[in-house]
Formats: structure tokens, sequence, C-alpha cells
């Protein structure tokens, strides 16, 4: 195995429904530009509230992924 | 728009269910007596266990609000 | 109450399903070794992705246990 | 100088002018319902971007305040 | 045991003899006006000095205590 | 509203005035080339020292924008 | 002197009576079983509140031992 | 360029004007007495408040200057 | 000196032989594609095992490069 | 009042008796070569460890005095 | 691939040589007990100090290794 | 063993071979004028880079001497 190189980038998903789901819709969207995606790491969870109830889940999180040669 | 001033409370909600629910748990009782609660944000997941499994999820989180002039 | 020690460890569990998951087995894997298993705190969760969606969920957590005297 | 106690609340203030004036908003508002205000301390900076331009500055700071015995 | 709601407060106790007793004086001015106070944790030890002595300990804590339903 | 997926990028702006305007220049250089920019965060705020007086004032930021779908 | 290779273990130990009790319950406690303990490093200090007082004090830490070559 | 060594000092500055001044003013005492002076780096920002306004603000800095050989 | 601003990128290096030449491949590779690349910065060191052993060494780095105005 | 500077220099002071001790010993230390001693902060605790027992408990500290203008 | 679970651990190498070889004297040690060992993170990179040269590199590390189920 | 107090002092290294070097550099540097210099902790590992190459290691260091009674 040769020695790579990584990219690691940051991304804010949201998900009205849980803080996995807004995980999942980042690297979903990632995965569109993105070849190569291999790892995520959650930096921070957050979300906003109406109506004295959680409307958005917000997570936070790099994604890393491998640079072509 | 003015310039607002919001106070950030600390909370800690708990639920046997998940820690999503432990988060919505704690906003929920925060609107009883809140007004204009507008974001949350993570600050540690915990919990409880016992014979060996997850009794508690225990999130605290800080929750934002906006004052009234 | 006696003045206890506890000791704590750190594990990482795994789940292709969801981050509360990940914690859940990485405690009951605990417990089959050790007693008086008392409360755990998260240290990071991340994760591998694979053809652009999340592939395991892994939480790195903290769990907590008395020492017998 | 007996054994004080003082309580700490956190705010954010918000400004469309300086990141100092969005602190000095935070003091005054909050000076309005408490007595005995003493010290500050910033926790974050941040601000709203409209039409590529900062909209707003966010501060987030600490307040101190004695409690009367 | 029902999904219980904590609030987390920041409270700074100072002493003239131990840092130990800094944290007594913040824990018992708050239970004047606090019921069911639960735990505390230290945030930060500091203190004054005056003719080359440490004059008073002072200990930033948060204090945790439950909401009733 | 659906579930918006953000990417935040790392600046670093740089002023001979004052550390506000460090903040405003790296927004401006960022909305040249990116759309939908919507927060900063100050991570640092640096700088550098000529003939004993502050020569720049260097913000390290972190600037959200909303990626298209 | 050889490479000599330390392991760290994370410890709570806890007193009714003074922080620095709680670290020395949690020492002896660990020189019960572990040889070659060299030194500690206090993680957190936080506690139980009963009617209105500190209740125990609790003290995390970290203990390194010398492990045998 | 050979290898230089640098010296990292802490100075706290305050201001009754500006956060910038309270930089300003630390720089200039402390190029009074040290040749050299390279960068700062901001690590707290804080301040005292007298009659529900900002008396002074503080900012805790980092400067480096180069070590003559 | 006009008021540039720069960007900063987060990069995993990796090395079988050091975590110097992780460092030093991962700033290559961003050469190949960057200009005006400035500083470094490092985030975390990690690696990989294998049989034991070192296979690995991962440094996960900020580099930062001066943006055209 | 002026506009006052402040140096804040690192020590460690070490007692064999408490953790409070250290820090006395630290600051008495310091007030016999330096003027203007004005504050002090806990940076960390540790302490070595003889035959199972504490030996010393030590503690980092940050002090802070006033520079004369 | 199983929802496997992992152990990570703390170590301290130290070395005369260099802070590489710090690490890997660690990750030997721990070889020789642990099967399965998978990862390292450096947490701290300290060293001893002689005659004015440095005489031990130590570097504390995380060592992650997989339990068998 | 009577109870010392340690001065703790920021230096930062820089050599164009390696980081190792660049901590021996402000070591050795730092040992021309302090005695009794005893242990050093990295702080930052950053560097400069040119025409896409690392130009220069610069380690931020903490060192520790012990101060005569």
């Amino acid at each position: 195995m040769p020695d790579h190189v990584y990219k690691v980038i940051e991304l804010v998903g949201s998900s009205t429904t849980s803080s996995d789901d807004a995980i999942r819709n980042a690297i979903e969207r990632a995965s569109k530009t993105l070849k190569h995606i291999n790892w995520f790491q959650v930096v921070e969870t957050r979300g906003h509230i109406q109506d004295g109830k959680v409307a958005h889940f917000q997570v936070v999180l790099k994604v890393g992924f491998r640079l072509e040669d």
C-alpha cells in the first residue's frame, strides 16, 4: 500500500428526523461530487427549535477522502 | 432586524429510548416555561447502565432563547 | 455509602444501524467480562463510508465500573 | 471581605456594527434585570452573512454577578 | 424512574480557607433557593493574591438540579 | 424547508486596521467565488508586530455556505 | 536507564472528606493490585450533593505505572 | 535563514475603549523592554463591568519574540 | 503589503518511515495543485499497526495558502 | 484607573501535604522576586506516588502580576 | 463484517533517540501481551532534559485493539 | 526532598531537518541561560513551506526548570 494522502472537508447535514439521518444526508450529498469518501467524524450536534419542538437536527462533521495520486 | 440578545441555558435530558429522545425531552420541558426558544447544541452524551444494558441516555445540551427587549 | 473507587475504560462500539446501537453493542460486550458497570460517556462519534453511504457508525466511549473493595 | 458567591450566565449579544458592540449590547440588556454585574468573558465570536457582507456580529459571552447573601 | 430533566447553572464560590470550602460555600448558597440539587463539577480553580499570599480561593463550578415535572 | 447540506471552509483574513476588518476582508474575498454564504465563526485572532506595534490583525475563521442540491 | 514503557489507567476516587482524600483513596486502592505506580494527574473534580451539602467529592484521575519488561 | 529560537510570553492588556486597543496597549508596553517582537495570539477576551456598562476590555495574549543567538 | 486572504485546508499524509515524512508527503501532494502554500500545522498524529509494529504514521495537518486577489 | 498591562507566568508548586499547599508554596516563592502579584489560576493538578501513596501534590498554575508603567 | 468492539488503552513510550522511536517502543511492548492491535493516536509528546540536552522523548499514546467476540 | 517550585516557559524551536531537531534546538538555546532545566512538553508542531516543500519545522514547547530556593 503506497503512502496515500487524504483530504478532510467539513460539512453540516440537517434532518427533521434524527441526528443519524443528518449525518447520512451530508454523506450522500458529498458522494455526488467526491470519489473515495472513506470516513466521517462528528464535530458538533446542534439544531433549530420551532414551537417548542426540535425542527431540525444539524450535525457538523468532517469527511475524509483519498486524493488520487 | 434589531440587535437581539439571547440567553443560553444548560439542560440535561434523559430517555430510556434514544439519545435523540433525550434531546427532545429536554426541549419540550424547557418550552413549558420559556418563550422564543431558538436553537440547541449538544455538550455531552452520557448514560446510566443497569444489568449490562443502557438504562438511560442522558444528553447535556445548551438551549438558546431570545430575550424580550 | 463507603468511599468507592471506580475504573474507567475506553471502548469503541460499531454498528451498521445507528450510533445509539454502537453504544449498546460496546456496553453489552463489556458486560460479558465486567461487573458493576455503571455509566458511559461518549468521547467521539465517527464512522466508515462505503459506496457513498454510512457503512458503520463507530462510537468511542468511556465506561465506568465500581472496583470491588 | 466575606466569602461571596457569584452566578455566571451565558448570553449572546448581536450588533450590525462591531464585535465590541455586540458585547456592550448583551451587557446593557443584562443590566436591566440583574444587579452587581461584575465581569464578562467571551466564549465565541460568530456572525451572519448576507449578500456577501457581515450582517451581524454575534458574541457569546459569560457574564458574572454577585449573589446577595 | 421517569425521564427527568435537569438544569445546570454555573456558580463561583470563594473562601479564604481552602478550595474545597469555596465549593461548599457555593453549594450552600445555591441550596437556599434551589431544591433537588444533585451534583457539581469543577470548571476552574483560581484565586486572588494579596501581600504575596493566597487571599481567596475561587472555584467556578457547575451545579445540576432536577426540574420538577 | 428541505434538508439542506452546508460546507464549512477555513479562511484567514488580515487587516492593518482592526480585527473586525480582518473578518470582513475574508468574507468579502470568499463571496467573490461562493454563493449562499451564511455564517462565520472566529477560530483564532492573531497578528504580526513590526517596530513594537500591531502591523496586521489576522483572524482565522470558519465560513459556512449552503450547497446547491 | 532503559527505554521504559508505562501504562496509564483512569480511576475515580471518592471521599466524604476532601478532594485530596478522594485522590488518595483511588491511589491506595490501585496500589493493592498494581506495582510501580508512579504518578497521577487530575482529569476532573466533581461530586454529589445531598440535603444542600457536598456528600462526596469525586475525582477522576489518570494513574501511570511502569510495565515490567 | 538559521534555526531561530523564539520565546513566547503571556500578557494581559486592558483598555476602556476597545478590545483591539487592549491588544495594542499590551504590545506597546512589551516593546519597551523586548526586542524582536514578532507576533501575538489572543488567548481570551474578558472585561470588567461597572454600572451596567463595559468598564474595561481585557485581552489575554501570547506574544512571541526571537531570542538572540 | 496589502490585506491578504488565506485559505486553510485539512490533509492527512501517511508514511511507512516517519511522522515527519507523513507531513512532507502531504505537503508535496498539495503543492501539485495549489500555489502559494505557506505554512502547516499538525492537528493529530496517529497510525496503523500490523503484526505488532507501526505500519503507517498518519499525520492530520492544516495547510494554509494565499488566495490570489 | 489607567490601562494597566499584566504579565502571566506559569509555575509548578509542590507539597507533601495538600494540593492547596502546593498552590501556596508556588505563590510564596514567586512573591520573593515579583511585586504586584494579583491572581492565580490552576492549569493542572498532578503528583508523584511512592510506595502506593501520594508523595507530592504538584499544581501547575498561572500567576498574574501588574507591570509597572 | 460484524459489529466489532475495540478497547483503547493509554501507554507512554520513551526513547533516547527520537519521538517516533518512543511510539514504536510502546507499540512493540504492547504487542507482547495483546492481540489484534490496530491503531494508535498520539496524546502528548514530552521528555526529560539532562545537562541541557533531551535525555528521553516520552510519547503518550492511545492504542486500540479489537476484542474477541 | 523539599517542596520545590518550578517555572515553565514557552519556546519555539525551528529546524530545517526534523521536528525532533526543532525541539533539541530550543532546549539547547534555553540551557545557555537557565540552570536546572528538567522537562519539556510539546504544545504545537507547525512549519513554513517554500517551493512546495517543508522549509522549517517549528515546534512550540513548554520547558520546566527548578527555581533555586
